[in-house]
């Protein structure tokens, strides 16, 4: 398996030196493995902090900035980071008002983030944690315990941020985070496996012509394998899935995503099926976001993240975002 | 080869149908095959149309917006568009200030635009048009009379567009284009080929341990096959490529382009090598840009872009741009 990398070993430094040089609004912390907005702290604004393993990119360091998040902690691929880089970011992005950390629901992030909420706040910074699990494919799998955290990570981590830059108190956007994350469910859809630098190859085998239906972003098993389906047959089961979980009665915030080597052709034509099954189940899309926001390395494949809203939350998605991923009004 | 799809024959229309869904602010004519700025015409604007085969995205579709482009016609996959699409672009977006047509250096491309521009013109069009040949790997390749047009597309389409919103008349506009196309270089590398939905496979083979040094967006051969190499290494061939045939005296623009299904992660390992090459060859470097801009379909590779700037064209660079694919300011 061929990757364009320098030796594996270094291969998050290497992103990250690239992002510093890409991005000169952060501060990328190379030998820490931090980045955090340039302006942090941001005097009187809860701050946001979150991370979890590499390979996801944009997520978690393309959603910082202004409307986003003030800080991330890039582990290595697939690895969650260490207490201590959550610590350094949470005392470095603290303006005295709190920060609240957004976790995925993986068994490593979960530990070490509750282990860093404990150092930081003997470190006198204020926190609050909001888990993320709308993954409905399975629960209990080979990384967590409950449902794993997926593409709902980003409405959670721009509703926040938008309430937070508004100047909103950590109790109020810990609420707003969680409220976001119940109100959200997502399926994905593996048509590759995804290679690892450390590997070298692919991390689980997916014959020709075969899929894996709910997949999980590290390529963790799904609820079963098929022979190859259509656009329109995956969107069906995709939102099956959700549909049975989530009863929208107002309009949605969609996400269709990218794992990362789908074409953004293809990706729009499934987006048009994801439309047309919604259309038919009576939801109705307030906003759709179409792109690779929340990926797994080099795997072929999508999934689909549904968001309830309500006005408040509707405006605050609707808020500027300033970030390398995301981008509105600033 | 499994891929995100219907059938092959509506891989276009349906990703049409999905950018409609997602882009409110575009009108996507799906069956005459035009994506234009929902206010086109603009009054007293000049406009910008581009246009090529599909398996690009975001280019050319994905550029369409304020202070870039106000039209683009999507033909098949890695094939011309036809002239009916490029005259239904230029009449639906002239406001009577005329229409610079912005063509990649393709055969198909260069031909059915000249006959676009005739009939346009005979419709009462004012037309310009500018050629975008920036690639140094190879001339007169298979799809192309000299030098294949590539990355610097997007620094031609966002500062003539930049330029054009600005209220700049046609013979300014193109001007500008010519300038940034004159300034431009490119260099790719292909890790893996691209698939494309007729053939329901690879366009080309590419053994385990072989990269193609200089390929093309369409999987075209580009200088040589040699034995896999480092970041490091392929960021050092490809500017010496670049920097052999551009010797820039004021500092660049930066596109470090994926090919599709280069990861986020690696790209910007990439990015670092490119700029310590740079570095040491006393390049500096202006603006840098790193992401999936000019693909191709599931291609992995990347691409270098330098564009020698002046105080002019870095002013039109920062200028605000509102598209699905680039987005600042707006």
């Amino acid at each position: 398996m061929k990757m364009l990398i320098n030796v594996p070993e270094t291969v998050v430094a290497d992103a990250l030196r690239g992002m510093a040089a890409a991005h000169p609004e952060l501060t990328v912390d190379v030998e820490n493995r931090v980045v955090l907005r340039r302006d942090a702290p941001v005097a009187g604004k809860v701050a946001l902090v979150s991370g979890g393993g590499s390979g996801h990119e944009p997520l978690h360091g393309g959603f910082v900035g202004p409307g986003m998040l003030d800080a991330a902690c890039p582990g290595e691929v697939f690895t969650s980071p260490v207490p201590d880089q959550m610590v350094r970011a949470a005392t470095g992005v603290d303006s005295g008002e709190g920060v609240l950390f957004i976790v995925k629901n993986y068994t490593g992030d979960v530990l070490n983030f509750d282990m860093a909420a404990e150092l930081a706040e003997e470190e006198g910074v204020r926190v609050a944690k909001v888990l993320v699990d709308d993954d409905v494919a399975v629960t209990d799998s080979t990384f967590t315990a409950g449902r794993r955290g997926t593409g709902a990570t980003l409405f959670v981590e721009k509703i926040a941020g938008a309430a937070a830059q508004a100047g909103a108190p950590l109790d109020r956007v810990e609420a707003l985070a969680r409220q976001v994350n119940a109100s959200s469910r997502s399926f994905g859809v593996a048509l590759s496996p995804c290679s690892t630098p450390a590997k070298g190859g692919p991390t689980f085998e997916l014959p020709e012509g075969e899929l894996e239906l709910g997949v999980g972003i590290h390529g963790e098993p799904g609820r079963e394998r098929r022979a190859m389906m259509t656009a329109g047959e995956i969107a069906d089961v995709a939102l099956d899935a959700v549909l049975e979980d989530l009863n929208p009665k107002n309009p949605v915030l969609l996400l269709v995503n990218g794992m990362g080597a789908t074409p953004l052709l293809e990706l729009y034509g499934f987006h048009a099926e994801v439309q047309r099954v919604l259309t038919e189940r009576g939801v109705s899309v307030a906003r759709a976001l179409v792109g690779n926001y929340v990926t797994s390395l080099d795997m072929a494949g999508a999934s689909v993240t549904l968001c309830q809203t309500d006005e408040e939350l509707l405006r605050l998605w609707d808020e500027p975002v300033r970030t390398p991923g995301l981008r509105w009004g600033l």
